[in-house]
């Protein structure tokens, strides 16, 4: 057995994964915002404690910890170099956890993990070569390559958010004017949304599927935007298949067919990659976590 | 020995390489075209048995011939997929060149023979992620992943200029509105150049090293979506390095260090990967087809 956090700004989730990689047990806690690292180690050990006792799992059994944070991660040594939501910064957490708990703990960046989740036991299975774009708030995502999950070329990750899609658009708070995120998130539908009174990017799909003029010009642009996004990676990398995870792919066929047709259009190959929606779900993040033990 | 064809829409260039991947002979022919497929074949059988010849090497101390060629190739089958600018459409160029030849006959496509040359013998040398970015007419280029050439998740290559870099802008003739190669080629400089009388980049480069008003200008604003396609580029693979070769790279220091300020910038991890002028020059590509010899 192995155990997976998955680390976020509100709440840290956590659960026990068995040998067939399934999520056998899970649970969750505020995150301890603003109370220091010994709070957060405290809040873990909780969660860790009741999950394995509520499922009835002794604590021997546990082989690992996998974690996974908001943030930049060096796997080697344990530390979390920046998580920012989290209040963390060069924070040797593995270390800190793995004395409260007793067992040997790695970290992973959530985005990973989530990858990681839908190569073993999602739609990205099998695949050499593929990506997962997590579309929410802003826009996460990771690659695998060589069949594996790729931790980036200096061990930095990816940040396929901000890769610039319009430059000298609009700015991103990471200092670049166009990224892809200020284009493709659902915040991006919220804020132009919000101009004819549909501020979340679920109101904005909600309406253009009820035919609202606004609503379905908007969609239009978003998917123009979104298909560009997807012609880039796919004219860079040529995977196989690409899954889009995150709330607005919550939206299924609404937005994959015309997202496909755009992305073809644009693709510079005789055909396409496979376009899916992600399958690994909420949980992805603690199944990833887990997945790293070894 | 290895012998390397680079094979372009003007000329056919060769070489032998030897055991130090060294190139210790070379020629060149014009390129028939419009002559069809055996006039390639004798043009490339005269300037290999010519070579042999010239340089006094025993065509059977030629081991194998790897060839370049601008456009897409099934390395597993030896077919040239497409080649617009020869004229090869599904042509089995390697059995055709082995019946010639008498030698075993690999393909390579020309931007990933020069990437695979300047990782072997260039400034890429070491490195296990990587990106050689050519800029001349259009935008080439090529990837280390993992230490080794990356042919693409299905085998199509890579097409960096196709990275969408200003969706909704300028025409390409890949269709998309808004490539990186329509505003980061050396076809750029000359278009936006020829309105004060510039026509090539090299005039434009010229003028403003020279303190011209308007080249300066025009200069600057090349630098900013060239610093953002490198930010795309680093925040997607977070690479070490990244070379850029072809006709602008010639501009040196007066190209590499306001583009390192600006990629730097825009680049969303600590530091930014280094970025250098290739070395393995013009004869990348007859090298790198040299080194797919096994």
């Amino acid at each position: 057995m192995r155990f997976g956090f998955d680390i976020g700004g509100t709440n840290i989730a956590a659960g026990i994964i068995d040998e067939s990689n399934r999520l056998i047990a899970k649970d969750s806690v505020r995150f301890p915002r603003g109370e220091g690292n010994a709070a957060v180690i405290e809040a873990c050990a909780g969660l860790y404690h009741r999950i394995c006792d509520q499922a009835a799992i002794p604590e021997q059994e546990i082989i690992g910890v996998g974690v996974a944070v908001p943030g930049s991660v060096s796997p080697h040594d344990g530390v979390v170099i920046d998580a920012h939501n989290l209040g963390f910064h060069h924070t040797p957490l593995a270390a800190l956890l793995s004395d409260a708990l007793k067992k040997p703990v790695a970290l992973i960046n959530d985005a990973d993990a989530a990858t990681l989740a839908e190569h073993r036991i999602g739609t990205l299975k099998g695949a050499k070569t593929a990506m997962l774009i997590t579309i929410g708030t802003g826009i996460g995502g990771g690659l695998i390559l060589n069949g594996d999950l790729f931790r980036g070329g200096r061990n930095n990750g990816t940040e396929p958010g901000h890769m610039v899609l319009r430059n000298g658009g609009r700015h991103c708070s990471c200092g670049i004017d166009g990224c892809a995120e200020t284009y493709c998130s659902a915040t991006r539908l919220g804020k132009d949304g919000a101009v004819f009174r549909k501020p979340t990017a679920k109101e904005v799909i909600e309406a253009a599927k009820q035919g609202d003029k606004q609503a379905l010009a908007l969609f239009k642009e978003y998917i123009d935007d979104f298909g560009s996004y997807i012609a880039s990676i796919v004219n860079l990398l040529d995977p196989e298949r690409i899954a889009i995870g995150g709330g607005v792919s919550g939206a299924g066929s609404f937005l994959l067919d015309p997202l496909r047709a755009d992305a073809e259009k644009k693709c510079f190959f005789e055909t396409c990659p496979e376009i899916v929606i992600a399958s690994a779900g909420n949980d992805a993040g603690i199944i990833g976590a887990g997945l790293i033990v070894s």
